[in-house]
């Protein structure tokens, strides 16, 4: 991190703080640390006690027995005892049932049947101890010695003995040892507790139909969330409107209630964001603003041994602040030992350019593409929540860094684990929805129409395939690109060429000269225009787009989709560059749809399962080839194997049909 | 594991059981498993979003706008904005409060103070699309273009558009991502129930003074957290007795309400164990005895879909059958992602002895010395809990081997991270008390007089140290061996020249000729016979433990304290072969004064702290001399700096006041 941000953080680990103790019983306090060491209140065991099911006796009676010549025992010489019975006065072995064959025929073969027999037996528990001896004698075929069998009073954990130092986790184990050697609670680290004010007239409790300027509050989950896996508790306030007295009034009940308070939101200078002026009241501002993207509106502050942050609203921003500057402070207080952080080294596919001076964090996505680890920069502002949800990784940028270049080596920090992102098949090409159910037939099972059920060597059985699907949506030209540079696996093209009317092939023979690649059939779709329900601008083909007041939306440079909007003008005489709109580009099917439905847009060409999902009407224009093009070397892959598997079952084409609108091949 | 028990754990896996879904509300389902996949029920941002403060406007307005030629819109040009309102209808883009001066003087300025300045404002939500627009002109000094820092519908995520595929974890960001596009509730793998029966005569529910014969049922506690660490939820029964009918009816009622049924102890064939006759009228028994130890006894069956376990009563068995057993079952029914276990090759510092056909698992302690990692087989069956607490790793020996030898290279399944095992000083020697205490306060960061307060570039902060102590306790003269061999960091010895009447020295030069070695003060502690109270036997010295009916308790071989009292009886002509209980060894001072206490002995030499500890009589014998052993070359190393700044703390002083009979140097 920055340099003075870590002056920052000095001073904020030194305003004071220090973590809390608590008592918890012993059964919940699994994953807690120790606030001070644990002695053993009592001896584990704290009795003699057996350690077979057998007889008790003493060693010196049965001296030379053996399977040739068995030593005779009479009654008084032995007592019948089971696992974990006291060890009865003036005894002081055990022999085990094997070796003992009793003179009524019972013993070994009488317990298989697991009924009891009815004898009266010389039993541990205090009300069985005037309990008769075994009646009969018994014939033992081996020598015992002192103690043998016998687990010794303290032999475990002798009283006063430390079990656990401070600043412990306490695993499993580590509750029965405790219980067993008396200690039932236990003086732990208390939970941080971390108070969450989400501020904001904008910001609603979330529903589900929010109105129009209405902002659903969901930091506070991701926070509570986050917070919840360092082992600290979140407390969330209701949400406080921009009014600086209001905020004043939170705060200084939740300086009251918790260890560290957040402020959501209102950190950056807007003109109703109070969220500085409120702080300063309660407590003693560090810095506002910090050399941290995304991230910088933020405030930090402490009103004694509390710290106090004002965060930006912005999720992504929310949650780099939460990682770099509350998990510091979380695992102060909570003593936990943190996980390192584990980096790999990737190669990126884009290049990212940062501002100097500032300490960057960027989204990237990895694949593992013939062994080679490439990271791809997500795009979206902080407020993109999803560029977060779908990165693998986070690109540190120091500060002294304005730009890392296409196939630059960089590390990047791992937020899932390197075997999940190893089992992932990279798709990089032109969007479909039925990507998204490719990947969720692969990652549930049932793309091969039964669940997988494997016990295997590594003991990862479970009814599912180890593989999953990640795509980035940059269209068709984009795709062919990736395969060339092997960046990804597959690739979703759909490019029409307009000499000879056929898809993709011509395409790929250019762009690829040197082949090895092969381009799977996978479906056929309907493209048309995308048009209000009821079509109330009239609209009845491409010519009708240069009307007066119809406003189109596009779809990205190098999208197929885009290629057949200027082949289709071309063909039709249309100057493309006078539809109203043409500049406007999106990059998916869904998001031409639902800026339709929205009414900021009359047209655009898009799927007819995109019409479909925003009921929208639609005016078909083709059928087009949708393939997934595959260098040749990847179809053996496991993975791969399991993608064909999916495409080619039943569950996929029922899939593809409730979407409406493909031909399956 | 072996092919026989993968059999039958397939057979298991395969008997019908299928993971379960459940609705949950998004705000409580971090680390759940999708169900189903999860799409956008609206779009997010649902709405066109001011991205920044600032104004609204049309981009057309703005054309040629710069700090050099500033353009001025009036009143009805632009309204005024904060992030994350709704873009009003009419305009297309918003300019940054940044580049806006307004004729009346607000602006940018006026929101640093966090007032407001009361004019009116065009706001977002609906009870305000009414209010007047700002009243005077404003300046800008940027141009914008169509839809400049405006978050557009549909930007992050399309209503439709597929958020999560099934079988997917829910991260922190990933509740963000639903929320915004109005999911609040998601379909999850329902969390499976296991079932725990514990069963016994002699079990008890956890008090704090157990009665001789009492065991108390803590088996229950470690199953819990290791099933809420797996993702399960445990049900604990109440303990049943050793009743066949009894034992039924409990199985009977957890199988109508978990999915896994665990019936604890009465696994094996002793007369009271009515486990496989219990199972057996409720399931179907698939092999009752399995070739893994521990977790011999074990009883696998099943009852329609559900998996019935008869696991042994032992918790060390009881720990390894959950690992091995139940944790494939579990992770099956909750779709989880098992993180894959970690090995690292160790050299094996004692040999290590299997039964053939049985799939053995050895706990072992870990220590990285001279980056070489020593595995040490820890000692103790099945029943000695503590064993599982102190091991950090597992060695599993195959089926078809009976032997490992010392140096030998083997894989062990690390238990604890490997960067804390690093961070871990080896004690392999003699026992004292205080080793606990220097390893607690060395992990409590007190040793060296104040929390150590830290952050790093790693963000390891916490208050306290890195450093661990794991001491293993075989004795001064192994100690001096596993210095020697590379073994340990550090060694206790406190070993009497009988010649010099020196202590150490003469031991360390003679088995480590080489030298390389320092011997580091550390205390004197006071030596003596261990009486019970009140010496109820009046015994006055090393000669009355000749008397008739004086049961001694004896220490291990080569341990500092045998050698003592070898001596001892050499010097005063005593036979001490002849002494009763000369072959009774204990391997530490508390074991010695527990039995001492307990009745079970009648004297043994320990040291002074021991006796005190247990309220015993304490016979002077000597103030010996208790030193640590460090090879040269560690002493530089931080963990050992650490521990020598422990040792001259303040702090350690008064623990050893605390302890009695030390004099520190």
């Amino acid at each position: 991190m920055g340099e003075a941000l870590d002056e920052y953080m000095k001073v904020l680990l030194d305003c004071g703080m220090k973590p809390q103790s608590e008592i918890v019983a012993v059964c919940d306090s699994a994953g807690r640390i120790t606030a001070e060491p644990v002695y053993a209140a009592i001896c584990a065991p704290h009795y003699n006690a057996c350690a077979m099911d057998g007889i008790a006796t003493l060693a010196s009676y049965t001296v030379g027995a053996s399977e040739e010549s068995p030593v005779v025992l009479s009654p008084e010489q032995f007592v019948r005892v089971d696992t974990g019975d006291l060890l009865p006065d003036g005894f002081d072995c055990v022999v085990m049932v094997e070796d003992v064959v009793f003179a009524d025929g019972t013993g070994d073969s009488s317990s298989e049947t697991g009924q009891g027999d009815g004898s009266p037996v010389l039993r541990s528990t205090t009300d069985r101890e005037n309990r008769p001896r075994c009646p009969v004698s018994c014939t033992i075929t081996a020598t015992s010695t002192p103690w043998k069998h016998v687990r010794v009073i303290g032999e475990d954990i002798c009283a006063g003995e430390m079990i656990l130092p401070s600043n412990t986790e306490i695993i499993p184990s580590a509750l029965g040892a405790m219980i067993a050697s008396g200690v039932l609670e236990v003086q732990v680290i208390k939970k941080p507790v971390v108070g969450f004010i989400p501020t904001g007239d904008e910001i609603i409790t979330p529903v589900a139909n929010p109105k129009p300027g209405e902002i659903l509050e969901f930091n506070s989950a991701i926070v509570s969330a986050m917070l919840k896996k360092w082992g600290a508790v979140s407390k969330v306030y209701p949400i406080v409107k921009d009014n600086k007295e209001l905020i004043i009034k939170a705060l200084k009940k939740a300086l009251g209630e918790c260890d560290i308070i957040l402020l959501s939101a209102g950190a950056s200078k807007g003109r109703e964001d109070f969220s500085a002026a409120a702080i300063s009241d309660v407590a003693k501002i560090l810095v506002q603003g910090i050399a941290m993207r995304p991230g910088k509106p933020t405030i930090l502050g402490y009103d004694g041994a509390k710290p106090v942050i004002g965060m930006p609203g912005y999720p992504v921003s929310g949650i780099i602040v939460m990682e770099q500057i509350l998990q510091p402070l979380v695992s102060f207080l909570s003593c936990a030992t943190r996980v390192p952080d584990k980096y790999i080294d990737a190669v990126l596919s884009r290049p990212v350019k940062s501002t100097a001076g500032f300490f960057e964090f960027t989204r990237v996505k990895l694949g593992f593409v013939k062994n080679v680890v490439i990271a791809s920069p997500i795009s979206g502002g902080s407020g993109v929540v999803t560029s977060f949800m779908r990165a693998d990784g986070i690109l540190e940028v120091p500060q002294d860094v304005t730009e890392y270049k296409t196939s630059d080596k960089v590390r990047v920090r791992l937020l899932r684990r390197e075997d999940e992102i190893k089992r992932s098949i990279v798709a990089i090409g032109s969007h479909d929805q039925l990507l998204d159910e490719i990947g969720d037939l692969l990652q549930s099972g049932q793309g091969d129409g039964s669940p997988v059920l494997r016990y295997t060597a590594d003991r990862e059985n479970r009814p599912r395939s180890p593989f999953s699907l990640t795509s980035t949506n940059v269209g068709s030209m984009q795709g062919i690109y990736a395969i060339r540079k092997g960046e990804a696996h597959i690739a979703g093209v759909h490019l029409l060429d307009e000499k000879t009317g056929e898809y993709n092939k011509s395409f790929v023979n250019r762009l690829i000269p040197e082949g090895g690649v092969t381009l799977y059939k996978c479906v056929k779709r309907k493209q048309g225009l995308l048009l209000a329900k009821g079509n109330p601008k009239g609209i009845t083909g491409i010519g009708d787009l240069l009307n007066g007041g119809i406003r189109y939306v596009n779809r990205q440079k190098g999208s197929g989709t885009r290629i057949l909007f200027d082949y289709l003008c071309r063909r039709d005489g249309i100057d493309a560059a006078a539809v109203y709109g043409y500049d406007r580009e999106v990059y998916t099917h869904m998001s031409v749809a639902a800026l339709v439905a929205a009414g900021m847009a009359d047209a655009g060409i898009g799927t007819y399962s995109a019409a479909k999902m925003y009921d929208l009407d639609f005016l078909h224009i083709s059928d087009e080839v949708y393939d997934l093009l595959i260098p040749d070397h990847f179809l053996e892959l496991p993975s791969i194997q399991a993608l064909l598997g999916v495409i080619s079952s039943k569950e996929f084409k029922n899939r593809l049909e409730k979407l409406g609108g493909y031909i399956v091949f």
